[in-house]
């Protein structure tokens, strides 16, 4: 064994670093710190480094021209060594929002060690921190009755795999003895059956509203929508294999067959309200895409519709499972659902497919709720429109 | 706006790393890349680094002095720049185990931009990877029936709070009708109730165990074990706040005294067997320490004790909650519990204080099973522990 001599910091942080319980707590510094006017003051130790910058989504954005085209990227600040040693930064006043972040350290992307609270979105974690006030105070955790989050494995005989999902039931629900309404809520590409609980915050939005009486008690269903998948990365029998896009049988109909599977699994297994009238289905990009074709497939099933940022046109398979598009939404709208809502942000890649989507619905007079908002593809606007969707479910 | 010209794999890290939901897919680089024989490569891009080191509980560890003493830290292994400019280093072959590392560029500790499984004890955050075979095959996700885990609120009346646990029902739970034991499995100082589901993969032990025929099938209810909180950092209405062990009413009794309302809301809530052949309680450090105390003031509870590197003396109020000891432990061990299972690591420094409880227990002749094991206070033991303890458990 060789001996060493390391500074005390550096011996604290590998001590807490490793295997062995850290029974001592060595906060490095503190990182973000939120004022209370609502600026944030991000701090990172690194006496080496020639540069310490602060990427998030709370920086204006920055126009970059790249040879694939010119993109808005979200800004860049320089952050400045102080007497301490430390680099720090501190924000204008920042409005209320769950926020992210990153650091770069001499041109390397890190996490912030000092911020224990990220978030993976597909393949990424960023650090996240909350301004709380208007909506925002929705994503916080209140002192109000918690529902039961669940992960749940339901068996898909269409899929012929045993998949994961994860279950909202209300506070209350194991010892009311009453039947519940059920929206199932889905994720984009890349996502899976922890993504609107994680990014999206849905189990405090729900917790807050119905304890707040803006919102029905209700059952919420997230399921995993890549149909070649058991589970989350990590969760599943492919172990910790690297978060991929790139999934087969995503967007060919083979999510949207197999959701009766789905549906029949929670009447079975929850005390739901079983008919139209007691079901919602909404989701955000391809989610919003499965939400559209899974209703028009089946429009018996769900009275309330939501399309979030969604994705409309079939990628491939236009004349199979998505044909006879006109045919099959004349049907789902013979007997309309009772909300069949659309929203998306005003600089969305998909808001001209959307755009295209509402004149259709228009051309045949069916009748929708049409939501614009600033921003883009992001889930700043998918928390949102959750929390603008539910209280019209279920009235 | 400014306009800025940054490479292609700077815009591609940037736009995948925030709010704006990554449709394509940028893996950074492979790593850790984990090889048929066991061995692990490592790999960063830091190409203006000056130098990349590897610290992980597989490397051989070192012994450091510093003003506080001398300990046993884990080892740092120097990473190489390869022809491309990323940083790469190759392990030996690993034994089969769950294991953890962090890098360190320049001297910061950061985790790995390659790899998005992480695991958080108390403040830190490290990588995690798993090399299969042996007990770490318990530890993988298999194609066997998953049970269910849910984050439940209960009451309780004696703390006059909500609170927050871990509820694991076998798979099968939801339609058998039957009633089955329940593991009452508590964590130690700074962890909560993710503890032993996230570090201690307990959700996997528990499916791949029960699937193999190895273990009843069984409830496990995992609290959190700080009294003064509801819940884990960030699930609670404290907010992202930083995750401490300096916290109130640890081990002076409070968390003892109000378990009881566990199980109450545990034998109102699930079909569970409510005699003491039904029920079992073990936990790691602090959690030993409540198994210990919880099991000795409710000696008609609990028919199966665990305690896994226990703390077993008192930190301050001796004499009150924690007096009379031995006339407890008599009342106790009057009609014995039908397992009493210590385990302890040999490097661990609550060895002695273990040592001197088995006398205790020696010299009135008290039953108990006792294992040594390599290594110290480490989660590695823990796991182990909990693939020891459950076969015997409900027999």
């Amino acid at each position: 064994m060789k001996k060493l001599i390391l500074s005390v910091a550096v011996v604290a942080a590998m001590l807490q670093c490793h295997a062995q319980q850290a029974l001592g707590n060595f906060p490095l510094t503190t990182s973000p710190e939120i004022h209370a006017d609502g600026r944030a003051t991000f701090r990172m130790i690194a006496p080496n480094a020639k540069s310490v910058q602060l990427t998030g989504d709370f920086l204006p954005t920055q126009k970059v021209e790249t040879p694939q085209g010119t993109f808005d990227i979200p800004g860049v600040a320089e952050m400045v060594k102080n007497t301490d040693g430390v680099w720090e930064f501190t924000t204008e006043g920042l409005k209320p929002e769950l926020y992210s972040y990153s650091l770069i350290v001499d041109g390397v992307r890190m996490t912030d060690p000092s911020n224990v609270y990220q978030l993976r979105d597909i393949a990424t974690i960023t650090n996240v921190f909350l301004i709380g006030g208007d909506k925002a105070d929705y994503y916080r955790v209140q002192e109000v009755p918690h529902g039961t989050v669940s992960k749940v494995w339901y068996e898909s005989p269409v899929l012929g795999k045993s998949r994961r999902m994860t279950v909202y039931t209300p506070a209350g629900y194991e010892t009311s003895g009453k039947e519940y309404p059920v929206l199932y809520l889905l994720h984009g590409m890349g996502g899976d059956e922890n993504a609107w609980s994680e990014l999206g915050r849905a189990t405090q939005i729900l917790d807050n509203m119905i304890a707040a009486g803006e919102v029905e008690p209700m059952i919420v269903v997230m399921t995993n929508g890549n149909a070649d998948l058991e589970a989350a990365p990590g969760e599943s029998s492919l172990g910790f294999a690297q978060p991929t896009t790139q999934l087969p049988h995503t967007m060919d109909g083979s999510f949207e067959r197999h959701f009766p599977d789905v549906v029949n699994y929670v009447d079975t297994h929850y005390r739901t309200r079983k008919e139209k009238g007691g079901r919602a289905i909404a989701g955000l990009s391809m989610g919003g895409f499965h939400s559209l074709h899974i209703s028009k497939e089946n429009p018996e099933m769900f009275d309330y519709v939501g399309l979030f940022s969604a994705a409309v046109n079939p990628r491939g398979d236009e004349q199979g499972f998505y044909g006879n598009m006109e045919e099959k939404l004349a049907r789902q709208f013979a007997d309309a659902p009772a909300l069949y809502w659309i929203g998306i942000g005003e600089k969305d890649f998909l808001y001209d497919e959307n755009k295209a989507y509402r004149k259709l619905l228009d051309d045949h007079g069916y009748r929708y709720t049409y939501v614009e908002s600033p921003d883009g593809h992001i889930w700043k606007n998918w928390r949102i429109y959750l929390t603008e969707f539910l209280p019209q479910l279920f009235k």
